[in-house]
């Protein structure tokens, strides 16, 4: 067990401490929770679209939720579910990237734009540098990636030992690009979160070893979350470098176009291939088109930046080699939206159901009702499941008990709570029993107490 | 036990699998880790703060200990070490801040200059903001703090039922000051990590409460840290309102000056006091003159931002009440570096030790000595130590064992690791007796794997 600071942190004994102390326990309650959800009207017109405004529908269900709002364009703010589901995502990227050795750096937001000329990416990428001037009259720009600030930092200290071999530095930071026309919500925004992994090498074979590791675990953080996802050969844009990949989830709304083999595994982003390209340059199989919302990209850059900022590796000969380099992004939040997107219906967000806000939303009897004679069972049930140590976070309980329990089922699967447990008729009844809504499935269980708890304690959290 | 994901995320298990599987563990060793510490020259000039650049303890034992790396004037790249530590900050203050009903937003760094020009704040706060263009001519500045997007948000909304207060709102992100003279490392920056608090409430009298509420919440923090700090009556500044406290850690290096009364609890900021005030305004004392660092304000704002977005409280009449307003930050990444500041030796760091980057730092035999004879031993240890379930991530191992025990224990209480344990001559007795050194005490045991392991379950984690 972790240990617990009982006497001056009473607050972090919350969700572990021995749940015979009730007053430790933090009860998450909806009509508390700052959703404006509860207050918002269906037609409010500074949530609709506008006519020329193009929408989606994880935006439309991401308004309709609660769990952003528009601050400018392009840009948003998080609201607290929004923010649980965030650090959620962030956990599992976290996890597997140390996981393959990654470590966790932080870097500056302003890069000069000295360090951006000496790559010759001030013009290059032009208008999509949301750039300015200090007091000083200094020029910056916001970083919308950081292959210059990494590649000088590991310059500036002199080179990496051939002991430290692959390098692989990463953050998870909010990022800028000044996008023409950005819409649907997260999907294309100006300010986004982005994690971005930079790796160096003594060789290029070291370097290729490298990039297909970190493919492989970008494949990984996908399945965790249960999101089919396709890897494309892909441009390198204004990043450069010799080889690209794009992850995309497939999805009609998606920007990218797709060309996937029907008989071997080759795929290709269609800026790859010559505008006439009808089969596969692998097996001359069919070709066939899909559209995708690119959530990841890999750039395996050889020496481009390395070679202008000088990073270089020592071998175990002491001998300075100019790095090896790749560098690797996945959009955090626009896998946030992008997951939402292809997963949910119109009407219900489906979560990835390990970075859903809450795994449990409990709804207890309606004020007034037959059912309130259930009430001293509900606060039994919530306060057990709580008890499972993995879960005293995780529950959050639908107090507004003015409206009818079929309301707010309908909300909390709209919200996409992958449990939703109703203490309705059958918990009069004896032994009482529970209804369970599996949100994924749409199964329906009326369980005993014991059956709840046997339930609920398969749930994975992260 | 939280569930491990076993098939789809082995690296999750990691940390918290049963320690049979040893391919399950991570293991954090110093070789790998990038700490230019390893490879930094001592009297490397880009490190050395010039002549007119003043430079502070904090900062110098930062640079040394590879936590942080300049990017440009008064912004910094935060290394592995620094975030590990950063993070359990974050995850400290996340904590108090939920338990007093804190909900965790996030909020847009870009804020249209529209919104500033709303509060009066675009002209007001002048050369401090950075501010921008987009391409389409739109001007923004980079938040320093967030009251108009905040108030304007929740305005947006239609106001905030009575149900929901008091609302407290906050979130932990990247702000931005162009300050004048940025100075001291992390301690003036121009881009730092602040913890931000809005509260909304529907009276004076309940805002006052909530006022004193978030003081104390503060104050538990500063305290869980193991800081002591002043409390302090403060100017109201460019943020306004009715009321303010600063929150001071006592350091030489403060820019503030502090009045301290010798007989009561007064205690002002110098600036609040007309120049010629000698003795304590409330019950005529002496006062005292002591510097601080300013690493927490608090502000009662009143209505000055939610008169000008009309952001309204509805009663349980459905009457609109125009929001009682307070707004509360802590420097986080000052607060890190301030606490370093405060608590260490100009050689070594000492950290709060919640949040030491880790909390063991364990040190085998060099190779080739007399105690490699231990090697086996060390690997054992190593092994039980991180099975104890809350330091599975805890445990760092300086494996470079081409250098002496000596030179290893001396960087590790540079580097401030709670506990140093050091497999040396006394492990190849019998029973096998292992170093342990306190960091903050200077106490050294010898402890048999059992006395060891009794010891360390007892260190605190967050």
């Amino acid at each position: 067990m972790r240990r617990l600071l009982r006497s001056s942190l009473p607050h972090l004994a919350a969700g572990r401490a021995s749940y015979n102390d009730s007053s430790r326990v933090r009860r998450h309650l909806l009509s508390r929770i700052y959703q404006p959800g509860n207050l918002w009207k269906e037609n409010s017109p500074e949530l609709q679209a506008k006519p020329n405004d193009p929408s989606s529908k994880s935006q439309r269900l991401m308004y309709k939720a609660g769990l952003i709002r528009p601050s400018s364009p392009g840009c948003f703010h998080y609201l607290p579910h929004a923010v649980r589901s965030m650090e959620k995502l962030v956990r599992i990227i976290d996890g597997v990237m140390q996981d393959i050795g990654g470590q966790k750096i932080d870097m500056a937001t302003l890069c000069s734009a000295a360090l951006w000329r000496q790559s010759g990416r001030w013009d290059l990428v032009g208008k999509e540098l949301l750039c300015l001037l200090d007091r000083h009259e200094q020029e910056y720009c916001l970083g919308p990636t950081h292959e210059e600030s990494v590649t000088s930092l590991v310059a500036t200290e002199g080179g990496i030992s051939y002991k430290q071999l692959p390098l692989l530095l990463y953050q998870v930071t909010r990022k800028f690009r000044d996008e023409k026309r950005p819409c649907f919500g997260l999907l294309r925004g100006r300010e986004f979160y982005m994690k971005d992994m930079y790796t160096f090498d003594i060789s290029e074979e070291a370097a290729h070893q490298t990039y297909n590791h970190v493919c492989e675990a970008y494949a990984a953080i996908f399945r965790t979350l249960g999101l089919r996802h396709v890897k494309v050969q892909a441009d390198t844009g204004n990043i450069g470098g010799k080889m690209s990949h794009e992850f995309h989830l497939p999805a009609a709304i998606g920007e990218d176009r797709l060309l996937l083999c029907r008989s071997c595994d080759f795929a290709a982003n269609v800026e790859t291939l010559p505008p006439d390209q009808k089969t596969c340059p692998c097996c001359n199989g069919k070709l066939e088109e899909s559209k995708g919302i690119e959530i990841g990209h890999s750039f395996y850059l050889g020496t481009k930046y390395s070679h202008i900022f000088n990073a270089v590796c020592h071998s175990d000969h002491n001998k300075p080699l100019v790095a090896e380099m790749g560098c690797y992004g996945i959009g955090v939040s626009r896998l946030l939206a992008a997951s939402i997107e292809v997963l949910s219906t119109e009407e219900d967000i489906h979560w990835p159901s390990l970075i859903a806000p809450y795994q449990v939303c409990l709804i207890p009897p309606k004020k007034g009702s037959k059912e309130m004679g259930a009430a001293a069972l509900a606060e039994d049930l919530h306060d057990s499941v709580c008890a499972v140590p993995h879960l005293g976070n995780e529950v959050l309980v639908d107090d507004r008990d003015h409206l009818t329990i079929g309301k707010r089922v309908r909300e909390a699967h709209m919200m996409g709570y992958p449990y939703v447990i109703v203490i309705g008729k059958k918990a009069l009844e004896r032994p009482p029993l529970f209804e369970v809504r599996n949100h994924r499935t749409g199964q329906v269980q009326f369980l005993s107490k014991e059956g709840v708890l046997g339930l609920v304690r398969d749930i994975r959290v992260i």
